[in-house]
Parts: structure tokens; sequence; C-alpha cells
């Protein structure tokens, strides 16, 4: 029998397939909507199978049961592996089927390369020339040198300007010497640079004839090729264990004078000649765009994580029975409880809106570096903009969203069986790392406020799209009441209304503290906390509006009810959340905020058939979430006492501190009682 | 020179000392405060001062860099010093002062005798009548044996009832035959259960003659107590690792009809004769008083771990130096962003609330306890239902804290240099131990619908002390600006009205689907969201108005203002974050909501000078934080650049993974291209 949802098999748990009976939509079809078509959709699958049929490339044991240095070991095996057979499995020059590989084989925690493919390579394309492209990026594409990139210090992340590794150019000999003055210059955190790699693209300050040129790139040879140990001058390592990534040997380097070709500059944009001479880039916005890409790629790969997490719980909670709602009947799934729903569903919605936003983001990139080929480079600007902002917004609550859905597993949800938590410690990172949050929103509100002042000025005309509503005339109340079931576009005035009237009124203190005497960037700090509330309404009404633009487009019935429904929850949800805002200006009602109550429960409560459908959608299978409480065919329990039997701890009946600390103790204690 | 700032010693990194010269109290005199009395404060120093000189009791290593089981063995070697020693270092029958020397020298990731002390002592105390006292507790109190406590189980935490594992007496041989029927039924979780005890009290239904008596508790021998391995009939063993905790071996049990005599069952309240006779307690209250203990406890317990982080992240982001605010100066401490303030101080103002509610709560404990035997049991159920409320916002508040906290250190607050993320792991363990938060909200709405029902009914002359304020009358609107920096009652007024409009409209929501004809329990599930809304406004108002009560006792000027800035910063933060059920039914003004904005900023400012002593008051050694970044002397570039040469990965210059795998990979590369 074929049923909408595709993942019912024989044999699963009767409580998890009655889920699935209740599906609106064809599991198939939506996740079509989510991976951007059909085609892509079927080669996931694909993919999936055929890493069925591969068992060197599963997991030997669960991640959870190894120790660093284990995982490190197995996930370089993996890599081997993959080296040889890549091509069978997937196009390897398709970056979703590379990274959807990536996450059911090597998995979330990193791997021993995980920067040469997504740093190193990148980076001698932009910025190595021809010639050097010759010399080394073959070489790197072929994996016969690993390489990173090395460019925040342990003194220094977010202020590039102050970066202290210096490289200083030798006339007379025709080298750069790169050097690392004190502590605080030595390279810290960069991907793979600990131990793996023998090669890495450093940032340095270059020095010529005395003068900073301010930071450029250089590859620089960091272990012997043929032995791997560290080169003469070369102070390298492992920086230690952090909250997750521990695949990933994130490593500290010093410089002593370590010296290197002047060739070794990457002189694509920019060049120094032989005799000290510096030929200076025609445009200085590389990095910029590359941050654009990085950020925009951050987004669905967060939402894949927020689905994981919520998989794993939503999926649990249709299994665990726990407490009676009626006490004649039996205990009921957890999954019942309105409190479950609010905890669970809300984020089943962002998770959603995060893969539009970011896949929309995406497309946005892809169309605005098209169009800086061809010269205009101002769109670039405000998507930069767009993109702290999204970045800071989505990591953010996508932390949230996983951290919820793991008290939602209760007890079991805090076992690495549910490896809710490892999911957590990966996707947390991204609050910190590719620009730190908080300096993020303050980025987007600049571009805020500098379009605030084009309004205070009149000239709300030359506003870019995406703030065009900042010079938009706004209704004098809220109407999100008045058109039953299809008011989104209520929701997105009443969105638009508060966003535009706090990024106003944030920039109104910034230029009033100016006009107070205050210099510039003391009236900036002083109105950062009011600024970044802007930035965050002003993302929040893209993510919204995005959702909306999605949901809009779709043709299939069916799914355009499903996600629908998955709209309104998440625009009452989000109103609900910011009404402060809506309430205080008499924008919003009182009733207006009962309504959206209202609307919250009533979404939840038809969200309910299709929840765990709207979540295996995704179509992870079970070796990529890595989860007992997650598994497709809901055999939790019995999975879970043999997950727990393979313990580490269990290898012995007595452990050894009993034997050597505990049994002694406790003999001592009888014998001195006789 | 003495300063007031008592942390302060030569050679310190001078950014911190700096700080610490503008605080306008004395540390010590802080520290009295926060710990009960000067006596307590000093007590704790000099338990410090004495560990210092033993160095058996230090960490031998960092504990990131320790596998599990490596941490387990270095635990256990501390605990057998501790057995010894315990007596010359502190008073082991004072709670605190043990509290302090297990958070110094054994750390807050638990020990291979955690429940020994916390769970299985106190169950026998409480539980086994004065013969098995004589037998068992003696033998626990000396150490010769060691207990844990077993009651949750795979299937089953919350909800008791249900508990699946059988103790059916058999009259023939007198004696009891435990039993686990299915899986679910397996003993889960119980700390120190799978591996380092050998004795439980085991929570199973007591059945005689075919009839349910429901749970009761038996002391249970596990393991052989000569040769440690588990006894016929017994399957037992670790449950795996845990997001945190993972010193401590929660465990799995399971009985194959195991018989223990009779009179294992804990007979101080009940007990069966051995013709199978049962006599009832006398009042069946007892557990609900430990768990309100538990819960009372756990306040302050989740205090200290947000100010671990606190003191770490504050200390640090005075040592920090990144961006300017001024263009011609240098860089600036991060501390001086008001993003990182409005980060870091008003979790301060919590931590400092959250320690003097749980003092409170603590000391009415003890109050209800004494009335308890005098008869008055009444007061009890209202004390469980507030610290129901309390675990959960505590424990919520905390989590939000310490990774708010974690990332205001950037990048290196990810390492687990840091050692935020081990606090957070633990930390927030509290979330779902001891009763799940929305679980416990649930419970205090009971009380709040109860007592809104009797404020319905015109009888709110029978309300409860804590809840009176439901039956009072208000106020029109807030007065929170009209009275300039004295208007705590006026917050505490509009925190009441809110609390108070929330508990009253959904109780109302709750008896109107009842009215309309929905069972109880239905009625009461779609209403549960707000309900827990009423639960989280109740719990804020009571945190606010204890910590007010505290700030009012204190007769040092210098102290009571430090601390009435913190109170100021608390309740403008607090209803600022709650500001929609103010402004919705015009309690509140925007006006005066702009108020609140600006007095938090103000406060921001007003606490920065005493930011890291308000912190340094909380008197953690740097063995107790276990962090490179939040050290006492500030010297955190040269130590995390020794933290980290430390790491495992750095014993050889080439890993065995790279061996193995990546130099082969390599090689091969090279030599395919020949």
């Amino acid at each position: 029998m074929v049923h909408l949802n595709k993942t019912i098999q024989e044999g699963d748990n009767p409580d998890l397939t009655a889920e699935r009976l209740t599906a609106t939509f064809d599991t198939h079809a939506m996740a079509a909507q989510i991976y951007g078509g059909e085609m892509r959709a079927r080669r996931r699958r694909e993919i999936t199978a055929k890493l069925a049929e591969i068992p060197e490339l599963h997991d030997s044991m669960p991640l959870p049961y190894m120790t660093r240095e284990e995982k490190i070991m197995e996930s370089a095996r993996k890599l081997t592996v993959l080296t040889q057979r890549m091509s069978e499995i997937i196009d390897p020059t398709d970056a979703g089927e590379l990274y959807h590989l990536n996450n059911e084989v090597l998995g979330i925690e990193g791997n021993p390369m995980a920067l040469h493919g997504v740093m190193f390579i990148p980076a001698l394309n932009a910025q190595a020339s021809d010639e050097q492209q010759a010399k080394w990026l073959i070489r790197a594409l072929r994996r016969e040198i690993i390489g990173t990139y090395a460019q925040t210090e342990m003194g220094h992340g977010t202020n590039l300007q102050n970066l202290e590794t210096t490289a200083t150019y030798d006339i007379g000999t025709q080298e750069f010497v790169l050097h690392t003055p004190k502590i605080t210059a030595l390279k810290w955190w960069p991907g793979n640079l600990g131990k793996s790699s023998n090669y890495a693209v450093v940032v340095a300050h270059m020095y010529i004839k005395g003068k900073n040129f301010g930071p450029h790139t250089f590859m620089v040879p960091l272990r012997d090729e043929k032995t791997h140990k560290p080169l003469p001058g070369i102070t390298i390592g492992d920086i230690g264990p952090k909250m997750a990534y521990n695949i990933v040997d994130n490593g500290f380097l010093g410089f002593n004078n370590y010296r290197i070709p002047r060739t070794n500059l990457l002189m694509r944009h920019t060049k120094v000649e032989a005799d000290g001479t510096y030929i200076k880039p025609p445009h200085a916005k590389i990095n910029y765009s590359a941050m654009v890409h990085v950020r925009s790629y951050m987004l669905t790969g967060q939402a894949i994580m927020l689905s994981y997490a919520l998989n794993i719980a939503t999926r649990y909670s249709a299994v665990r029975r726990q407490g009676q709602i009626d006490k004649n009947e039996p205990e009921v799934k957890v999954l019942e409880y309105q409190t479950q729903q609010h905890r669970l569903f809300p984020f089943i919605a962002r998770a959603y809106a995060f893969q539009f936003a970011g896949a929309e983001t995406v497309k946005l990139y892809e169309r605005v570096l098209k169009e800086m080929k061809s010269g205009n480079v101002s769109l670039m600007a405000d998507l930069h903009a767009l993109t702290s902002g999204l970045k800071s917004v989505v990591t953010h609550q996508t932390g949230e969203g996983i951290e919820q859905a793991r008290m939602a597993c209760g007890g079991h949800g805090y076992s690495m069986a549910s490896y809710i938590s490892e999911i957590y410690g990966v996707a947390i990172g991204g609050c910190t790392y590719e620009g730190e949050n908080m300096v993020m929103l303050l980025q987007l509100a600049r571009y805020l406020v500098k379009s605030a002042a084009l309004v205070k000025s009149g000239k709300a005309s030359q506003l870019g799209p995406l703030v065009a509503y900042l010079g938009a005339r706004s209704e004098p109340t809220s109407l999100i009441d008045r058109v039953p079931n299809g008011g989104i576009t209520e929701y997105i005035k009443t969105f638009q209304h508060i966003a535009k009237r706090q990024t106003l009124k944030a920039a109104n203190k910034f230029f009033g503290l100016m006009e107070n005497g205050e210099k510039r960037e003391i009236a900036w700090n002083k109105s950062s906390v009011e600024l970044n509330r802007a930035s965050r309404l002003h993302t929040r009404l893209f993510i919204v509006e995005a959702f909306a633009r999605r949901v809009n487009e779709i043709g299939d019935i069916t799914i355009k009810e499903a996600l629908s429904d998955l709209l309104h929850l998440h625009v009452n949800y989000e109103l609900l959340d910011v009404a402060t805002y809506a309430l205080e200006d008499g924008f919003m009602s009182s009733t207006q905020l009962d309504y959206v109550r209202d609307q919250l429960y009533f979404y939840l409560q038809k969200i309910r058939p299709n929840a765990v459908s709207l979540l295996d959608s995704w179509e992870f299978s079970d070796r990529e979430l890595r989860s007992v409480l997650g598994r497709r065919d809901g055999h939790v329990y019995e999975n879970l006492f043999k997950w727990a039997k393979e313990s580490p701890l269990n290898k012995t009946d007595v452990l050894p501190s009993v034997d050597t600390y505990l049994k002694p103790m406790m003999e001592k204690a009888r014998q001195s009682k006789l």
C-alpha cells in the first residue's frame, strides 16, 4: 500500500505509523519543496540508498562512545575511503550533493579536512594567480597536500585591522619574513591547523620598506611533506577540546622569523615585485563577498540542524507515553500536551522559514554576484547587511529550538543517545564564528541607520529594496483580525510597522545623542542595544516575508495548505513574541493580541496530525540523525537498552576506579570497626 | 595597602586591577550577604585556604583533557583522600561547608558517590526504621557500603504511579520478589547506580496477595560486597555518556525474580508483617517535603553556577580588548560595549536575586517543617507550589545566562579552556531533573487556579500569604515613573498586577472551557500554555519581591547601594521582558515603557564600575572555577597558550590518524601523478 508519508515501513512502532497515516500531503513532494526541486530531493534519496550499501562509510560505533582521538581516527579513515569512492556516489562538483554526503558519512562534528574544501581551496581559487593555481590549487584538489585558512589570532578575531602577525619583505633575499611578535599574535582557532594540515593560507600584515600595507594572504608550508613534522621556525599544535566540533583540530600557529619566497604572496589581485614595488588590487570587495557567501549557506545549514533536533524530539514524543489526560484512558503520547506542541511546532515553522529564507538568500547572492560582474556593486552592501542580521537571528533561534527539543525529550534527551546535545554544541557555534552575533547585528544596524537618515532627509526613494518599507506610509492600526484566515499580508504590515518604528526610534536616539554633543562612537555605543533590537525586528520581518513568498509560489494544493498552516503558526508565534512593540504605540489592540493567542493555539492543534510528517519530509536517514530517540522505526526503548549496554564503562563488571579506590576504602572502613 | 576589593594582588593584570579599584563596597562584606553571614563567608575562605595546601585534593590535570574513565578515576582518588581528611578541613555535619568543599575539590561534574550522601543516606534516615538504621545507616555513614536511590525507570520518570518494577510478597519464604517485567521497567538514570554502588534504595510497586499497595521503598543489595560483582538476578550497568555530569555513572538496573527478605522493606512509616498484613503510614506527605527540600537547595546551586559563568565572562571582558569606540584611542575592553553590559549585568542581578530567593525559600522550608511537626501541614502545599515554579524559572534563566556569558567571551568561550560549556551542561540538567520544568509550572498553575477560584467565589480572605495579591485591589495604572529612584514598590505593584491579571485570565479560560462542556482534563490541557505563563509571572514576582526584601534589610550603606543598583537593573530588565502583559490592558503606558528602557541603560552604566567586584564577592577560587579565561589574576593569554600546549593531541608531533590515513592518502596522490 502506498501512503502519502513515504517513511512508513512494516514493523514500525504503531504509535509512529499512526502519526504518519494522518499526513495530508506527500512527503516526497514536501522534500522537493525543502531541497529546491524534485530532482535534488530524489538525488538525496539515491545517495542515501547508495551509502546504505557501503559499510566502510558507516560509523563503526556510536560517536559518543569514542574519545576525541578515536573520533579523529574514525573520521580520517572515512575520508580516505571517500577520496577513493566519492565519484561513484555523488557528483563531486555539486555542492548540495557533497554537503549531504558529508552530513551522512562524516557527520556534523567536523573532520580532519573540513577546512581544506571549505576555506583553503576557495582561498586559492579567489586569491592565487593563474600561475600559483597551477602550482598549488591542482595539488590541493588532488589531495597531495592538506590546507587550511589561518586568519584569527589569539588576541583578535573580529578586528582584522589589529591582527598582529607580520610579513616583512626582505628585498635582499626576495623573501617575506613571517613573525609572531607576541603570544596574542599566535594564529588561534583555524580548523585543522593544529595537526592535519601541512599548508595554510595565512593572513598577515605586510610590511615593505617599513610601511604597513595591511592584511594580505600568503601560501605557507607548515609541515614537511614527507614526515609531516613541523618545519623549523613553526610553532604549531591543537588548541584543546571545545564545546563541540571535537573532530576538528583547531590549531595555534606561531612564526619565528619564518621565511617564504616573495612569490608565496597570493597575487591574483595584489602584487609585490622583486624590488618591493606594491601593486594595488583594482577593488577591495573580495573578502566581503566571501563572507556573504558563507553566511548565506550557514542559514540552510542551521535549518538542517534545527530539523535534526525537531525530528528526534517529535518522533520520540509520538512514542513516549506519560501521564493521563483522561484518567480513565491509558497514558497518552506526550505530543498530546499543548505545552509540548508549543515547545516544538513553532520551531518546525522556523526550520522551514530558515530553509526558505536561506534558499532565497543564496539565490539573491548569486544574482548579486552576476550583477557585480557587470559592474553593479551596490546591492552587495544591502545583501551583506541582510546576511549579517540573518546569521545572527537564525543561529540564535536555532540554538533555542534545539535546546527546547532536547528538553522536550525529558531525561532521555540529556543522554548522548539522543545526540541532541551534540547537535546543539555544533549549531550554537554559529552564534560566534563567521562574525559574533552582536557585532553582526550592529553591522546591519549601520545599514538601517543610513536608511533611516535617508527617510529623515526626505530621500526615501533612494532606499534599497530590502528597506523600502522604512519609507512607506503606515496604516494607523493593524488589521490582522479583519481578514480571517488569509491575513498574512496584514501580519506582514504589522511586522513592517514595528520594524520601521523601532528602527527610526533607535536611529533617532543615536542622532539625538550626537546632537546633544556626544561623539559619534559614544552615541553609537549608547544606542547599540536599541539598534540591535531594530536589527532583529528587520531580520525577523525578512524571514516572515521570505516564508510567505515561498508559500505563495506553491502550486500543489496539499503542500500549500500544510505549509500555509505552518506560516500561520509562525506569524502568530512571532508576533506574540514581539507584541510589546506593536502594543506600545497602539498599533495593535489587546483584542488583537488575544486573537493572536487564539490563532496560535488553533494552529498548534491544526498542525498536530502533520507534525511528524512535516519532519519526516526532511528525509534524514537514521545514519545521519545518529539518534536512538529519533529512529525512523520508533523502536526506541529496546535500542536505548542496546545502546547503553555498549557504554565503554560496561566493558568490565567492576570499574578500575572501584578496584583501585572505592573497594579498598570500603574494606578499610569495615575492618576498622572490628 | 588595603583595598575594598579583597581580590586584588600584586602582579595581577592591571586591566583587572583597575576594575577592582573602582569598587564602592567591601567584597568581604558582600560575601557575607551572599553566603548568609560573616561567619559563613569567613569559613568558606578558610576552607579554600586550607585546600590550597593539600595538593592531593587538586585536579592532577585539567578535567577537559581527561577521558570519562580518567575523570572517574581521578574523582574516586579524591574521594578516598577526602574520606580520610575531611574532618580536618570542614565540619562534616555542616551542609554548607560540605557543599563548598565538594565544589572546590570534586567540582560540578559529579562524583562516584554523589548520590550516596544526597539521596541514599537521607532515604535511610527518612524511611528506615530504627532497627534498620542501626543495621544499614551506620554502615553507609562509615562508607562500608556505597548506595544510591533508584526510582525512575526507562519508561517513567514523572508519573510514579505508573512505575513498572514490582515487589511481590512471598508469604511462604517471607521474601519480596523484585521483578522487571519489561524493558521500560528497567530502573534508568539513578546516579552512581551503574558501577559504583553496591546497594540501592529501590522504589517498586508492592503486591501482597495479588493486591497492589503502590510504590514502596526497599533496601536492595546489588553487588557482592567482597568482589563488587553484580549479584545473581541483577542486570546492572552504566547508561552511557550524557550532555554533562559524566563523572557520574548513571545506571540501569533490572531484576529477574530477585529475592530480598521481607525486612528489607523500609519500615519507618509503613509495615508488612510476616503473614502479609499491611500497616499503613500515618500520613503520606513524606516524599512531598523531600522534593521541596531538594528544590529549595537547587536554587542557590543554580545561582552559584550562573555566577561561575558570569565571573569568567566579566573578568575576561575586562581583559579582552577588541575594537575601538574612539578611533584615536587604543582598543577598548569589551566590557565597555553596551551590548556586552546588557548581556552580562542583568544576569549578575539575577544571580543575586536567585541566591537571595533561594536562601529565603530554604528558611521558609525550615519554618514550615517546624510548623508541620506541630501539626500545621497547610503551608507545605503553598511552599511546594512556590518551589515548583522557582525551580523552573531559575533553571531556565540560569541556562540562558550561562550561555550568554559564554558567547560574551567570543571564540575563546567556546573552548573548554573557558569551562563555561561544561557549567552550562551541568546547570541546564536542572531544567529536567527533579521534575521537568513544564510539569513543574503546571503544578504551580494548579495551585494558582485554586487560588483564582477562591477569588472568583469571593473567598479571597482564604488565600495563602504567597498569593494574597490575587485578591487585593489593583491601582488603575502603574506608577513606576512617579517615584523616581525609590519606586521599587511601584514596580512590585506592576508585577503583581500582571501576574494577577494573567492568572485570572488563564484560570477563566480553563473555567470557561469546562462551562462549555469540555472535560476537566481536556480544558486543562487546552489552557496549559497560558497557565504556565501565569506560573512564570507569579514566580518572577516572588523573585523580585525576595530580592527587594533582602536589599531592604541591609544595614551597611555601601553594600545596600550596590545591591540597590542591581535591584533597579533587575526590575527594569524584567519588566521590559514581560512588558506585553503590562501594556495590553493599559496598566503601563508607552511613556512608562520608555522610562523603563532609560532606567535600564542608566543602571547598566551605573553598575559598570562595580561589575567585576560584584562577582569577585562570590569568592570562587581559581581551582573552583577551573577556567583559564576566569583566572583571578587576569593573565589569560599566556595561560591559554600553556593550556593548549597540554592538549592530549599535542603529545605527538604527528597524530596517528595522519600516519595511518592522511599521509598515505597524500603520498598515493603524489605518486599517481608521476
